[in-house]
C-alpha cells in the first residue's frame, strides 16, 4: 500500500518521468486534477479515475481530497495522486504528505516538469538567459488571505517572475510590479494550455497586461526573457 | 539533422523524461556536462560521447562548446546535447539554441527535471508549503561581473531561496542574507548528488552555513521548508 505523489508536468505524456509513466500505467486508482488531464490515457483501462478538479461543480476540498487518499492508502491500495506539473512545486503535495505519514500509509513522490518552467520553454522562452536574467521567482497569483505577496519588493529584486494562477488578478499584479518598479515596457508572454495542440501564447508589455484577454489557465511570464522566441517544444496532444 | 538540448534531470535515469529517454538512446552522439554524467547509461552503446565539462582538466569554454554543436548540426547529424537539470534553467541552452538558430541548424529542446525543485525533493522538502512559503526565487551562487545578485532584496522578500552554484561563496551569501534581513535562525539544507546513491543532505541554521562542511555541487535551500522531511524520491543510482 503506496500513495504515489505523481507530477503529471506541463500536458503532453511524452514529458512524464520514466518513473512517472510507469507507476501510473500500472495503477488501480487514478486521483487527479483538472491540470492532469492530458495524461490519463497512460492509465491502464481498468484503473478507477477519480476527478477531484473543482470545474465539475463538485464540492472537493483539500480537505476531503486529503481525506479520501488516507483513506485509500488505508485500504491496501496503490493510489496514484497525479498533480499538474509537480506535486511539491504549489501543488499541495506537501499536506497531502504530511496527512498521510501521520496515518502511517507509505508515501512517495515522484517528481514532474514543473509548469513555472516549461511553460516558458514550450513558448521558446528560457527562464535565465545571459544578459538578460539570472534570477527567476515562481509566485502565484492566486490570493489566500493572510499570504499576501510582496509586490513591491518583488518589482525591485528583477530577473524573471513566474505567475501561476495569476490571470484572473493580472491586472493588479501589473500594477503592482510597475508601481514597485518594474518598467512598463517589462515584456510578458502568457501560455495557456502549454505542451498541448490548444497551445497559445500571448505576449505584450507589463502596461498592456491587464487588457490583453489571455484564457485561464495560463502561466504569466514577466522579465526581459519574455521577449525571447527561442528552439521551442514539440507540442503534440489535445489538452 | 537536429540538436536536441535535453535535460538530463537530477540524477536518476528514471528521471528522465520519457522523450528525453527516447532520444537519449537512439543518439549517435552525445554532448554532456559533468552533472549529466549519471545518466549516460542509457545511450546506445556505439554512440560517441563527448565530454564537455571542466573536471578532466580540458579547455571547454561556452563558446567552444556552442561552436562544436553548430559544426556537428551542420554535419547533417543528429546531436543530443545532454545537460544536467533543464536546458532552460540556468543552463545556458538559451545561449546555445541562439546560435544553432542563427547558424540555420535545427534545434530542440525537451525538458528536464531542473534540479532547483528536485533536489529538495529528494530531501523530503517541498519548495512551497502552506504557512511556510508560497514563493520560491532561483539564483545562482557563481558570480559572474557586473551580474550581482541584490541579495538585501532577496532578504526582505522573504519565501524559499535555492541556490544552485553556492556552495564555494556560502559564507557570503549567509552574512547578506541576514543582513538583508533573514533571521540567523532560518533553517537551511543543501543536498550534494541528488537522487543518486551518493546523496547527502546537510541541515543548520543560516547563521551556521558559512561553518558548515559541504560537498560541491550542491543545491542550497535556505527558508522555514527547509526543515521539512517529508515523504521524499527513491535514489537508486551511483551519481
Amino acid at each position: 500500500m503506496t500513495v504515489y505523489l505523481v507530477g503529471a508536468g506541463p500536458g503532453d505524456p511524452d514529458l512524464l518521468t520514466v518513473r512517472a509513466a510507469r507507476i501510473l500505467s500500472s495503477a488501480d486508482i487514478v486521483v487527479f486534477d483538472r491540470l492532469a488531464e492530458p495524461v490519463l490515457s497512460l492509465a491502464p483501462p481498468g484503473a478507477r479515475l477519480i476527478d477531484v478538479g473543482k470545474q465539475r461543480g463538485d464540492s472537493w476540498t483539500q480537505a476531503s481530497i486529503t481525506a479520501l487518499l488516507v483513506d485509500l492508502g488505508r485500504d491496501g491500495l496503490d493510489v496514484v495522486r497525479l498533480k499538474g506539473g509537480d506535486p511539491y512545486v504549489f501543488g499541495r503535495g506537501g499536506e497531502e504528505a504530511e496527512a498521510l505519514i501521520a496515518a502511517g500509509v507509505d508515501v512517495e513522490v515522484v517528481p514532474g516538469i514543473s509548469s513555472a518552467l516549461s511553460a516558458p520553454a514550450a513558448a521558446g522562452i528560457p527562464v535565465t538567459h545571459r544578459g538578460l536574467s539570472d534570477m527567476v521567482t515562481v509566485v502565484t497569483g492566486h490570493r489566500q488571505p493572510g499570504d499576501e505577496t510582496d509586490w513591491d519588493t518583488l518589482a525591485r529584486l528583477g530577473g524573471t517572475v513566474v505567475v501561476l494562477m495569476g490571470v484572473g488578478d493580472r491586472a493588479a499584479i501589473a500594477r503592482r510590479l510597475i508601481r514597485g518598479g518594474r518598467h512598463g515596457a517589462t515584456p510578458f508572454a502568457a501560455i495557456h494550455a502549454a505542451t498541448t495542440i490548444d497551445q497559445t501564447v500571448t505576449r505584450g508589455r507589463l502596461d498592456e497586461l491587464g487588457d490583453t484577454p489571455i484564457e485561464a489557465p495560463a502561466t504569466l511570464i514577466i522579465g526581459p526573457v519574455a521577449s525571447l522566441n527561442l528552439a521551442s517544444l514539440r507540442s503534440v496532444v489535445a489538452s
